[in-house]
């Protein structure tokens, strides 16, 4: 499906799941959406922590479309959250009850741009066989502060055969503004995951631990992690791992 | 002289004039200042303008020292422009008396900071030698806008011999913070530019037309060019030609 055929999907609720795997060499965005008197700060912590935050679209004050993709923000993701003072309270398919005139967008890269390139070079990818949505998890790494927004990166795993792990890293460094290259391969604690079965967002995925090494890239959940201690009396995202999908073919 | 040592003869006011060809391999940067309420607009229009405002440092509202220069915004360069409502008032020699709790400051690449890159390569640098500050006009090459922030990109010039031309665009174009490869060669009409001998920032050179090409760089005085139509309550920069020397060497 076409980009705006599969939005469609969306803004109707014929669909509301994961977007890992739909409308190949388009660039996928996570996006979050503050009240314009954060927004200064939260674009500098992008600007600082580049790798998890890659700025790919800011809408201004009350847009409602993005420069990359001829979508409405309030209806085109398949799902989304909603944040009040630092706490999830719900998850909606549209946000147009909430929309506010001071909003401003930010679309930043995700990983799942990279997806394609890494099946097309034989590297399989568990979350998609197994129909979950791809697992994320908190870690220990830190940011670097902006303003009142600080926190540590969120990262999301794919596990590979070891074998893979040079051809993944290869393919992905291309990818500059969807994460590039892994921030950490192999053992989990190292990087502050206690538990690899059970993800901060996103869903765990099977895999033998034998033959195959847990590899994390940075995610664009981060600021979104981030975002929750700035506690902002309202800030919406996606629900991690339901993209908004672009019109913008990938880079390479 | 070392940047340390530099910046305390701007502070004491022993020095104040250009500071082309002063403390070679040391990051050179514009300045401009804006309060907190136009902070989001502007650090947009520098990433959307990267190659006219290439951000080496953002200092977050009320803060004095960069994290690029152990210095203080406030003394420590030559020379200082106080704009209102979009006109200069004046310059100064510190902007101690006008500092408020809600500037947030910008540091922009210089490309004097490729200047002695040039230099070591051979390429004589006409206003280095006649001892005048470099001369920048005013285009007709729009930047891309951001909120309130639109206007034309400004230009430094130097005007090298033909066989110079595609040595200066080489050694340049490595220079991505400092303004990289030049925006345009030759014909000043074409970018809107009438008289070559009445710059509108700086001071004007003479050369032989017969013997130079004149070759222009995106300039980081674009930001106080564009500023002005916004016509902030207040807002500070540097006097062109009258940059902060940072403590950061230069890339390459």
């Amino acid at each position: 499906m076409h980009p705006k055929q599969q939005r469609e999907s969306f803004r109707s609720n014929q669909y509301t799941g994961t977007t890992s795997g739909m409308c190949d060499n388009f660039l996928q965005a996570n996006m979050i959406i503050l009240p314009k008197e954060y927004a200064f700060e939260f674009l500098l912590f992008c600007q600082r922590n580049r790798q998890s935050c890659p700025i790919v679209d800011v809408l201004e004050e009350g847009v409602t479309t993005p420069k990359i993709a001829d979508a409405d923000v309030r209806t085109d993701l398949p799902k989304y959250r909603i944040y009040r003072n630092g706490q999830l309270d719900k998850e909606v398919t549209d946000i147009n009850e909430v929309w506010q005139e001071d909003f401003v967008t930010f679309l930043i890269g995700c990983s799942f741009t990279f997806e394609k390139a890494l099946l097309e070079n034989g590297i399989r990818l568990l979350h998609q066989e197994q129909d979950r949505v791809v697992p994320m998890y908190k870690t220990n790494i830190p940011c670097e502060k902006a303003g009142r927004f600080e926190g540590n990166i969120v990262v999301s795993m794919r596990a590979l055969k070891t074998e893979e792990i040079d051809k993944a890293v290869k393919i992905t460094e291309k990818f500059e503004t969807s994460h590039g290259t892994p921030v950490h391969i192999g053992n989990p604690e190292e990087i502050g995951i206690i538990d690899i079965d059970n993800p901060d967002y996103g869903e765990s995925i099977s895999f033998d631990e034998e033959e195959r090494t847990p590899v994390f890239w940075a995610c664009g959940v981060t600021p979104q992690n981030v975002g929750l201690n700035v506690k902002p009396p309202i800030m919406i995202a996606h629900v991690p791992g339901h993209m908004l999908i672009t019109d913008q073919l990938e880079e390479q």
